[in-house]
């Protein structure tokens, strides 16, 4: 099959990528879709020091389905949770307590130790999917994976009171977590640094300010979708007394931080990363979340240097790479 | 009156210094007892770059009280708040809030634009005092503020369902801790560094460890006390994924931290700082946090050299400071 291929930073197209078979418990998919995302771009970088088929957005539909598998699910359009978990409650103490996400033993998509979607075929365990419905197109399916995650921000400050948020960062990510944001009935103001992050977040109730519009010590919870240790430390700086600060970025190195502000300050800082895909697809199929604004363009997985170069430019949005 | 004075990092003594009276809404307060905190012997060194009287626990008598103050208080044996604070909520969000121990203009007594206790006499607000029943000795009471700063953490991990707990640091501070976590019937792990420390700890239903012995991503809580950046690192690599990491401790330099793994984690990262002074009185009023045995011994005023050596010294408790 024809997959993408990352080996040392260089990604190349390789024709005969060897067809995987489902084993017990696993199905086949056959991708329909892929989106490029920030992490992809992270590990062309040298991220997670992954090598093989990179991608983890995608849609698909079930071509085979291994021993045990429900046969309901072949012929199905469906996306799959990132995170492949061991799920043995005996060896794994977050799988035992069904925090699948964080299990010690998982292998992620297109991230570590398992193929990526930026290829014709895709082995997944059956369990790790979920089915889109038809009222939700390939084209918002695709977003299934990065709205989930930030749907978890979400979940992370259920039991908090809070009002206002401040979210640094308003490219691919930073978009969905604006959309999810407004949802909640928040008071939000995005920080936005290219004009064209400010005219696809018009006609929400948010507002758009500039880095220089920051007030320190005012908002109830400031998210950093920046991607940048200046995002991080202008989100510390906003949040209140007992505030919370949401790091919603992969940051490439160590940073120097001041701790004791946030001693003073109590303020807590949270890590947060997958979420949960029914609240994602329940959300698209809604309406209430718009994305098609968000796609800039789609490729044929024959043109994926085009394809990346347009990822990686400055202020573009999700770009779609087709495998067949 | 006799009062400490500190002065870019030198302490000496005065037997001049001048007498403040109380204001409207003020007391003044003669100080019975007082204890000598690490935080005073980081203001020595610096931190907070504070000069005047130091020193914030103590159990005072009330000997005068300004306009506006109840008569009760006359005579009456109590601690006070370290945050003296506004109170003005058409100027601080955080007093508007009533989280006084916030507000964005507080003085804190001995560390920020407030007379401190180690002087015969100090004078605070009214409303920041706390009185202190009959059957709680003075020896008891002055454990009060860093009681209540470790109940801090009980509260602010309330909503949180969570059983294992490691404590890295089982100095002053950390003493205290370890007594209030195993009154929440949490499954406690000490990782102490001095013998004393661990003697301390005996009888008390907790396990004290060494360093070697913390395995990774295993504990729910994982609080550091030990006041050194290496003691946070042991902490944020004992917790779990999605576990919490409690900063009781005020770091003198910023510090380098890999962000990534708190954000794979999901860790929840949060400072710490002033608690509930009903609550610490109270458990010492019910004799289930025994504190005497933390003490070394008690100086004169006039031996402040001596008991800031001691206080000084590794491994060293509680020294007491007597300005009468």
């Amino acid at each position: 099959m024809k997959a993408l291929n990352l080996q040392n930073g260089v990604l190349t197209i390789r024709k005969d990528h060897s067809l995987a078979q489902p084993n017990a418990g696993e199905v086949l998919l056959q991708i329909r879709l892929a989106g490029i995302c920030g992490t992809d771009l992270a590990l062309l970088n040298g991220y997670a020091g992954f090598n093989g088929v990179p991608g983890h957005e995608f849609v698909a539909e079930v071509v085979a389905i291994g021993a045990g598998v429900d046969e309901g699910l072949e012929g199905r359009r469906v996306v799959a949770e990132i995170n492949q978990w061991c799920g043995q409650s005996n060896r794994c103490e977050q799988c035992a307590r069904k925090h699948y996400s964080h299990c010690l033993n998982r292998r992620v998509i297109g991230i570590r130790d398992h193929q990526g979607c930026f290829a014709e075929y895709l082995v997944v365990k059956a369990s790790s999917l979920h089915v889109i419905p038809d009222s939700v197109n390939d084209r918002q399916a695709i977003f299934t994976e990065p709205l989930a995650a930030a749907f978890r921000i979400v979940e992370q400050l259920e039991s908090n009171h809070y009002q206002d948020v401040m979210l640094v960062g308003a490219g691919r990510l930073g978009q969905l977590i604006a959309r999810v944001m407004v949802l909640q009935k928040k008071k939000l103001s995005v920080v936005v640094r290219h004009e064209r992050q400010r005219q696809l977040l018009q006609g929400l109730p948010l507002t758009c300010i500039d880095e220089s519009m920051v007030k320190a010590q005012t908002v109830d919870v400031a998210i950093d979708a920046s991607g940048h240790h200046s995002g991080l430390m202008l989100a510390l700086d906003a949040v209140r007394p007992q505030g919370i600060c949401v790091m919603k970025s992969s940051y490439p190195e160590p940073m120097n931080i001041d701790l004791t502000k946030l001693v003073i300050d109590e303020v807590e800082l949270i890590g947060s990363r997958c979420g949960p895909f029914p609240r994602a697809i329940e959300a698209l199929d809604s309406g209430l979340i718009e994305t098609e604004s968000l796609i800039d363009r789609t490729y044929s997985i024959d043109d994926y240097q085009a394809a990346f170069a347009l990822a990686q430019q400055k202020g573009s949005m999700k770009v779609l790479i087709k495998p067949h």
